[in-house]
C-alpha cells in the first residue's frame, strides 16, 4: 500500500478541470459581482456540459455508457474484470445560482483519479467507474437526487420520466432533447462501494481549521408547513387579552426551536430552522389574522428526530391554545438518517490521517447521491472544506486548489484499496 | 335642560341616512360577500358623496361654505349669532374596503342632531356648526387627519396641496377636479368646543356590553421599522452556534413587547403588535439573512410610551448583540397622547347616565379629527360599540340603530347644552 500513499494527483490539472466546466453556463452574477455558473439538469447547458465531461472520460480511456434516465457511467477495466467495480462520482447539473464545486468536484475528481493511475500504469483488481447522476439537486424537476434514485431503486422509472418543469416540459423529452435517453437499463448492479468527494457547503470544517472531513452519514430531516388562524384587529383599539394573534404563536414556535436545542434532551445535534414567515395582512397597525411559516428541523439520529418533532408538534397544540389560534401543519418532507458504511469512514480516515492532513468526523446537512447508493454498497464520502462560511448554492462558493487536492488524493487512496479488496 | 333630555333623534331617519351615504361609492366584496363602500378621499365617490351631504345640509337650512382644503361646514344660526359655534363632524371619506358607519356617523349623527333641534323649533344661543374634513383616513394622500390638520395649522396648506397620491395626482389639483377647491380661508376660528361621534373600532365596549364610550383621548403612538441583517445559511450543514439568525431576533423582540406588557412596568394599557414580518430570501432549508419587521407600541401616557420604548430600543441592542446580527430601526411614526377635555367628558358621561344608558370611560386607539380640534378649544368624542368584534375597515363594520342611535342622542344632549353656555 505505500506506493499507492506516495501518489499523488495533480492538483493544477484538477483545478483547470473544474475552472472548464464552470465556463460551461456560465453567468455574470450581479449580486455577487462574480461569474455564477448555472445549468440546470436536462437544459442546453447541462447537455453542453455532460458531453464535456463525456469527452474527457472517453479521452482518459473509460467505456461511457448512458442509462435510460440519463445517468453516465465511464468504466475503466480491472484485472479481474468481472469483479464489482469501485464507483465515485456525483452530479454535474447546479442550481440556478451556483459555483463551480458543488457536484462537479465529485465527478472531475473522480476522473482525476483515474488520470492518475493512467499515468502510473497501475491497474487495480476491480474495474473502477466514475459516474455522473442526473438531476440531483432538483431545482429543475423539483425531486432531488432523482437520477440515483432511479437508479438505486427508490423511484420507478416511468414515474421520473412524467415529472415536468414549470414549463410543462418532462423529465423523459428533456432527456432526449439534449441527447441523453440512454439505451442501458436504469437499475445498476451493486458496486463493490461508492464513494463521493464533495464540498461540505457548511462552515463546520473550516471553522475548526482541519483539511478535510470524514463524512458518518446524511442526518434525518423533517419539513413543516405551518398555516396559523387568528383574528385579524386594529393594534390600536384592540386590547392584548382579547387578540388571537397568529404571529405571536409563530414566534413562540421559533423559539421553542431553540428550547429544544436548550434542553439538552436531543442531544448536541439538533438543527432547527424557521427559513419563511408571512403574516398576513402585513400592516404595520393590524394584527395578523394568518401566518403561514415553516420548520426544518434535522438530527443524525432518526429516532432523537422523532422524539423531538413529537415534543414540538406537542407545542403547536399547547401554543394554538394558549394563543387562542388554529394551528395546521402538513409534513412536506421526512427522511430517516442514512449512515455510511463504517469501512468506508474507515478508509477516508486512515488515509487523510497517512497523508498528514487534519480531520474530523461529521454527518451531512445536505442531501448527496451517496445516500442512494448506500442502498445497495458499503457507500461513503470526503468532505472538503469552504471558504467564507462553506457557502454554497452561490457564485461566491469556493474551495481553494489545495482543499480540493486533499479530499481527491483521499479519493484516490480510498478508491486504490477498494478497487484492490478480495470477493466477488 | 329637562325638556332637552325629553327630545331624541329619529333613529329610523339616521339609519336612511346611512344607508343613503353607503349607497355612494358601494361595491360587492367578493371576500366579505357583503357590500363594502369605497370613497377614497377627492376621488369621483366622494365628490359625489360630498355634494349628497351638502345638499342635505341645505335641506337642514344650514350655511354651507368650502375652505381652501375643501373642508365643508354648514352652519346654524344662533339667537347670540356672535358667539363662537359649538362644531360637531367628522369625515365622510373611507378607506378602499370600508363599511358605512366610520366617519359618516359622526357626520349624519350631527345632520340628524340639527333635523331635531328644527323639528323642536329650538334654536340654541350658540350658532352649531356640522363640519366634514378632507382625507381623515390617509389611505390615498398618506396623511391621516389632512383637513382638520390644515384646519387646525399642524400642516400647511401650501404643503396639503402637494401631496400627490401614487398616480401622481396632487390634492390640490383633486380638489379641484371634484370641484371643492372652496374659497373659505382653511384657518379655522377655534369653536366653543367640538364634539364627534364615532364608532369604536375596536372591541371593548361590546365586549364589557356597554351602550356607549365616554372617550379620554387619543393614546400615544410609536411605530418602528426594523432591519435586521445575518448570515445567510444552509438549514441543514450549519451548526445553531455558527448562525446569526435575524428571523430569531425578530421572534425575540417579538416577544419582548408581551415581557413589556407582563412585567406590569408600563400599567395595563400598554399595546404592541408586530404586524410585518418579511423573511429573505424566504426558503424553507435556508437560515434568512435579512429580516424587516415592524412595531406598532401605544399607550395612553405619552411618558409611560416613552419608557417602554428606551427600554424596547435597549432590548433591540441586546439581541443584536446576543445573536450577532445588525439592527437598525427607523420611527416611522411617533405622536404624543392628546387628552380630550374633562368638561365634554362630563356632558357625555352625564347625558348617557340620564338616559340610562351604560357607558365605559376609553381611550381611543385609533387617530380621529377630535385630535385635531382639541388643539383649538374643548374637544371630545362619543363612541357606538361595534358588532363582531368592532371589526372596521372591512364591509362587515356594523353598528345597530340603537347603538347608533343612543351615541347620537347623547350627542344631541352635549351639543344642546353646550350650545347654551355663556361667553364669548
Amino acid at each position: 500500500m505505500n506506493a499507492a500513499m506516495s501518489r499523488s494527483i495533480d492538483s493544477q490539472r484538477l483545478a483547470d478541470s473544474l475552472a472548464a466546466l464552470g465556463r460551461i453556463g456560465a453567468y455574470a452574477d450581479a449580486q455577487a459581482g462574480l461569474t455564477g455558473v448555472c445549468r440546470l439538469a436536462l437544459s442546453k447547458e447541462d447537455g453542453e456540459g455532460r458531453r464535456h465531461v463525456v469527452a474527457q472520460l472517453k479521452e482518459a480511456g473509460l467505456e461511457v455508457t448512458v442509462d435510460r434516465i440519463g445517468n453516465v457511467y465511464g468504466r475503466r477495466k480491472g484485472r479481474d474484470d468481472g469483479a464489482k467495480p469501485v464507483m465515485a462520482g456525483s452530479h454535474i447539473d447546479s442550481v440556478a445560482t451556483a459555483g463551480r464545486f458543488d457536484g462537479c468536484l465529485g465527478v472531475l475528481g473522480a476522473l482525476e483519479v483515474v488520470r492518475t493511475l493512467n499515468e502510473a500504469k497501475v491497474t487495480t483488481r476491480r474495474p473502477i467507474v466514475v459516474a455522473f447522476f442526473t438531476e440531483e439537486e432538483g431545482a429543475r424537476f423539483g425531486t432531488d437526487m432523482l437520477g440515483s434514485a432511479v437508479a438505486t431503486g427508490r423511484i420507478p422509472l416511468e414515474r421520473a420520466y412524467g415529472i415536468a418543469d414549470r414549463d410543462g416540459k418532462t423529465v423523459k423529452a428533456e432527456l432526449e432533447a439534449i441527447g441523453f435517453l440512454g439505451p442501458a437499463p436504469e437499475q445498476l448492479a451493486a458496486p463493490h462501494a461508492y464513494v463521493e468527494c464533495h464540498i461540505e457547503q457548511g462552515p463546520v470544517l473550516r471553522a475548526a481549521n482541519v483539511d478535510l472531513g470524514v463524512v458518518t452519514g446524511v442526518q434525518a430531516i423533517c419539513w413543516h408547513e405551518l398555516t396559523i388562524v387568528g383574528k385579524s384587529a386594529h393594534a390600536g383599539t384592540t386590547p392584548m387579552n382579547l387578540r388571537a394573534d397568529p404571529g405571536v404563536a409563530a414566534s413562540r414556535i421559533h423559539l421553542y426551536l431553540r428550547e429544544l436545542l436548550r434542553s439538552g434532551r436531543y442531544g448536541a445535534n439538533l438543527r432547527a430552522t424557521m427559513g419563511v414567515t408571512n403574516f398576513l395582512p402585513g400592516l404595520v397597525n393590524v394584527v395578523p389574522n394568518r401566518v403561514t411559516c415553516t420548520v426544518d428541523i434535522r438530527n443524525p439520529d432518526n429516532a432523537i428526530l422523532e422524539r423531538a418533532i413529537e415534543d414540538l408538534v406537542g407545542f403547536y397544540a399547547r401554543v394554538a391554545d394558549e394563543e387562542q389560534v388554529q394551528l395546521t401543519h402538513r409534513v412536506t418532507a421526512r427522511t430517516p438518517d442514512i449512515p455510511f458504511a463504517p469501512k468506508v469512514q474507515e478508509l477516508v480516515a486512515r488515509f487523510a490521517k497517512e497523508r498528514g492532513l487534519s480531520q474530523q468526523r461529521l454527518v451531512s446537512g445536505a442531501g448527496h447521491d451517496c445516500q442512494e447508493l448506500a442502498r445497495l454498497c458499503p457507500a461513503g464520502m470526503v468532505f472538503v472544506p469552504g471558504e467564507y462560511d462553506g457557502i454554497s448554492h452561490n457564485p461566491r462558493e469556493f474551495s481553494t486548489p489545495k482543499q480540493c487536492a486533499d479530499g481527491v488524493n483521499v479519493l484516490l487512496d480510498v478508491i486504490t484499496a477498494l478497487a484492490e479488496e478480495e470477493g466477488p
